[in-house]
């Protein structure tokens, strides 16, 4: 579990996740501003945001927006020529809410979820009533019902095949599988059908994840209830005129695909540099372990840049992508 | 009901909403264009909204912005002087997605809904599973546990004394309290607390219906409840640097209630001279019944004017306020 993993009594308890600067700032207060966040998997590098009408901030997007906006992410996220359409798109403020929201409309199932992994997935299953447990490898579904994986996987970077993750689960049930660091990677679209749900997320891999877009791809009655339980209006109009744009840019995600990856190989020979044995990762982060990871997260929080450590691998530590050369330059400084 | 009214089988079709401009070019598409949509009640001189730093976009929202909105929140909806906390606070994306997620929380229970109203709050509670009765007064709450009222109500105006709502309940249970549209109308704040929830809408008070932010006021446990539902992340961060500002300006708030008060006033005038009988309405919309409604929001539809009529109440027109002083002619030119 990534963060302070799932509590078993489902409590409502925060986890802990990358991206909060003001707790770096309690933790090492004579820190060195500005400081650098490589605490998440963000896109350092953000699609340039277009403009849009003032129209888009005072009125309520209407159902065209929101069409259009799903059309464009069935095209981004479909196969070339495949068959997702628009009415296989669920689009939310953000795939958090998504990963809350599905157990919701789920009747009570056994569930697997492949771990360690992105820690608020068995969390939600588990507030909504689900008997949940960790496995750590498809192979070990056992009579699950529903099956979660995050492919590629965060932190650890293992990648899924669909098909073989439905094959494990044997007919029936819900494979859902979380693409959120998917799109910069080579991977092959995954179709979502009736064995299959998919989650993608927008604020990653264009770097605007303050702007909260994320969608969900089932097949179109799950999508259907998953928009019903999420009401009218959920997307924002910026985040509808944003991903309309940004997704149909296929030229942009190639290129940074190409310049995040360049990044993710030059952090690989950063680490190693260190001392660090690469776990894994994605275009987007690098998660490695140290001899002495405690040690090194405080020598990097105490020269400004705050890294995500793990409660319960503490061996570990994971790196975003620096977003500049100035970035580039304090962090080689430390790891050495 | 307002819309299509609930089904009653709790199906997932839409609710008719106002708001959606293609549906008005498609029942009128020889109209003049740019149309006027007055077919909401959102502010329509909207709050400027400030320039927030791009950080705001690229980053996720951390706990601290989070903790500063929900204290904004607090001191603009809570009494002078009152006790109103951040922890009484829930931000959403929008106060629709709590009327969404609200009837999750709550066990199986006796809902009655004072209406005709917004007809999502019925929606949602019978999507859930509780069951619901439409009532006409708060006398008729019957053996009820939830009691939900939007006050003062969409689309006829009435107003509810929160602690009248309270009592008729009889002790224990939930009164849903509905302030979409209180902010600028001369109501005392209504006060949270184990037997009221209540719900507050940003964008139409603040002419930001896009940006999605509404919030829900609720006991601390519940309101945490809430929170957790929607996860980490829920409201953008530009939603949250313009709440923060917005909500601290009660300059601005106390002008625009003075503003659109003058507003409904001439709206009213207007409606009169043309021969309309005032049922109700808010500073932000006026409800009005025709001798023949449907010939008049046809003439306003061919003129490029888009209203909100009610397929259950065919003799009524709801107005929102015209936004400039062209829009107020080609109105006037209409209604005479």
């Amino acid at each position: 579990m990534e963060g302070g993993g799932v509590r078993s009594n489902g409590s409502e308890d925060a986890i802990a996740h990358g991206g909060d600067l003001d707790a770096a700032r309690r933790l090492f207060p004579g820190a060195p501003e500005p400081w650098i966040d490589l605490s998440t998997g963000i896109n350092p590098v953000p699609y340039p945001l277009p403009p849009f009408e003032a129209s888009a901030l005072h009125r309520l997007p209407t159902p065209g927006d929101l069409a259009r906006l799903k059309a464009a992410a069935a095209a981004a996220y479909g196969a070339p020529g495949g068959a997702l359409g628009p009415n296989h798109v669920a689009a939310a403020p953000g795939t958090q809410i998504l990963i809350e929201t599905l157990p919701r409309l789920v009747p009570a199932a056994r569930v697997a979820v492949i771990g360690p992994t992105y820690a608020e997935h068995a969390a939600a299953w588990t507030r909504s009533g689900h008997t949940v447990r960790m496995i750590a490898d498809p192979a070990e579904v056992g009579d699950a019902e529903v099956l979660v994986a995050v492919s590629p996987n965060n932190p650890d970077g293992r990648v899924f095949s669909p098909a073989a993750l439905i094959r494990a689960l044997g007919g029936g049930g819900l494979v859902v599988l979380d693409q959120a660091f998917a799109d910069l990677e080579a991977a092959e679209p995954a179709v979502p059908g009736p064995s299959l749900l998919v989650l993608r997320s927008f604020g990653k891999t264009y770097g605007l994840a303050g702007l909260r877009l994320g969608f969900a791809l089932a097949e179109p009655t799950l999508a259907r209830r998953i928009e019903v339980a999420l009401g009218p209006w959920a997307v924002s109009g910026p985040a509808i005129t944003a991903g309309c744009t940004a997704l149909a840019d296929t030229a942009w995600r190639r290129a940074a695909a190409g310049a995040r990856a360049a990044d993710a190989a030059r952090l690989n020979r950063m680490i190693a540099r260190a001392g660090g044995r690469i776990v894994g990762g994605t275009a987007l982060f690098r998660t490695a372990a140290f001899a002495d990871a405690p040690g090194l997260f405080r020598r990097l929080g105490e020269a400004g840049i705050f890294v995500r450590r793990f409660a319960e691998a503490p061996e570990r530590l994971r790196f975003g992508l620096p977003a500049d050369k100035a970035a580039w330059c304090r962090l080689s400084r430390i790891l050495r």
